[in-house]
């Protein structure tokens, strides 16, 4: 892995990710579970969470390197545009700097949607595991 | 809500827990499945995907405030001690500051575990719904 190295994935917002997520953390609040409470607050569906990506993060770093021997120790996320159930989301992340003496990584990283459209993004610092 | 307001909340990392976040988002990453790799690398026993907080952190914002009107707008978190299966972990959470006039809130917020150890901490902002 060096500066500038591209990874690219996508992910599927399906039943199954939402109910695990449901399912796994409770929280049921209305935007994410009512869809007439969506609608009177604007959005044409129930809104998936948005930590659901988080879990996809996740999921990139501990299967989606060249390496299972790293870390993570922070990550960002600013959240663009809502996302629906059965969005196809693709994920772009780039290394942005390398602390080689330390085994520090830090990318930055993207969502969109199938329209293009920016869902989220933000930074993560990994670390190899010796 | 109101500047300096405190939330406290605490969570239990339990098996329903782990496999639920490995079943939705298929991060089997050794650090986390395999314990002779964890042991390998230094750790008593396989390590929780950091991103299980962030779970958490979505029921606090969607369930554990006096309103249900909320979007969160960002995030960030940095891990500070590896958390394990069955661990207990106690939140707390404190506004910082308020922009009432479009209706966000910056916290900030610390998870410990049951020795007192800082697990992880971070800030989130979000924002009331019309």
């Amino acid at each position: 892995m060096k500066k500038d190295d591209v990874f690219q994935d996508s992910f599927e917002v399906n039943e199954a990710v939402y109910q695990g997520f449901l399912n796994t953390f409770n929280d049921h609040n209305p935007l994410h579970t009512n869809p007439d409470f969506a609608e009177k607050k604007g959005f044409p569906h129930v809104v998936m969470h948005g930590n659901i990506l988080n879990g996809f993060l996740s999921y990139f770093i501990g299967e989606g390197l060249p390496t299972k021997d790293v870390m993570i120790i922070s990550q960002a996320i600013s959240f663009h545009n809502p996302f629906y159930l059965n969005d196809k989301i693709a994920f772009t992340a780039k290394i942005k700097d390398v602390t080689a003496s330390v085994g520090v990584y830090n990318f930055k990283y993207r969502f969109t949607n199938e329209a293009n459209k920016l869902i989220a993004k933000g930074t993560i610092q990994i670390k190899l595991l010796a």
